[in-house]
């Protein structure tokens, strides 16, 4: 005989269905909400209703946003002659944490990958060409340095370039603070090609 | 600059107040929410609420459900006399899993615990005391083989003789399917103790 009411099986599923959660964390998910009070529950139903309804694409990046424009593209101490073009919203976040970049960004929301049928048209490349005014002078590709990643960075360069703006792909080589030794053949090489004169 | 919307980071805090999430973790969860259709999200949302709001105390034994008495105390096929004392609702999953016991439950919602400032009334003993009518013959105190459940046990055990019904205590013991080798002396103390004639 099953000993738990319905409705918290029902909860406890829906805690299941979260990435990396599995059935046991689950249940003691659905123990959590049981322990808040009646008015910490209800705001935290509301906070999956509010995202879901308030977060939306900004019409000019594609980065996520509760407003028309995100902050960024609505700054202006940003530099609007380059575009940083990522694969995910948490991508911009890695980068504005550096406080280094100052240009704008581009959120593809995905790379191509032919395996899981995912093309060009299922990721956000054509908000990115309709960017490109003049005042565009450089496209930095900084998708993930895997073999969709790169893929994708290869398709979008040669539209942008025949669209007249320079392109460029951020540098591969050794993480800062790791050491030659766990660096794997590919990423050593990488670094061996991209060296610089000091 | 944080470049995530207000809506999506109050999303982000209440998964990170569940029980063993991290901050990355709930961060993925956000997104999960984000990537579901406006009915998942409003299902998840509803479930949270549903199961706050339905979920109850069954009137006899404290366990959960979403009626007034829970199935297993509604149930004519069940054995009235024996009562099994267990702290938590899961521990009476643990038993039901079993198939093998036909009493009842009690759950106490707890152990009594000086150290965390947790007394006999904060847990459901009073509830257990009204249930003593002359059909009861026997409490099986279930509670953990620990310093606390074993304490609690004790304590109920001695207000439950002097109204004249038996009390017993589950078996301690080497767990089957584990070996000697790797049980602990207190447990190996235990099983030697508890030593049955065959």
């Amino acid at each position: 005989m099953n000993s738990y009411p319905e409705s918290f099986e029902r909860l406890t599923e829906k805690f299941a269905g979260l990435p990396g959660v599995g059935r046991k964390s689950a249940q003691r998910m659905a123990f959590y909400i049981l322990s808040l009070s009646d008015a910490e529950a209800g705001a935290f139903a509301d906070a999956i209703t509010d995202a879901k309804r308030r977060v939306k694409r900004c019409r000019i990046c594609q980065n996520l946003t509760d407003s028309e424009i995100c902050p960024i593209c609505g700054s202006d101490k940003r530099d609007k002659s380059v575009i940083c073009v990522v694969s995910q919203p948490r991508d911009v976040t890695a980068f504005e944490r550096t406080r280094e970049y100052k240009g704008l960004y581009h959120v593809l929301h995905g790379v191509i990958s032919p395996l899981k049928h995912i093309g060009p048209d299922d990721i956000a490349v054509k908000e990115l060409l309709a960017r490109l005014d003049p005042s565009v002078e450089e496209i930095i590709l900084a998708t993930d340095p895997d073999a969709e990643g790169e893929a994708t960075a290869m398709y979008i360069s040669r539209l942008v370039k025949q669209l007249g703006v320079k392109t460029t792909r951020i540098a591969y080589g050794i993480p800062v603070g790791s050491n030659l030794e766990v660096a794997d053949d590919a990423t050593l090489y990488r670094a061996l090609e991209g060296r610089r004169e000091i």
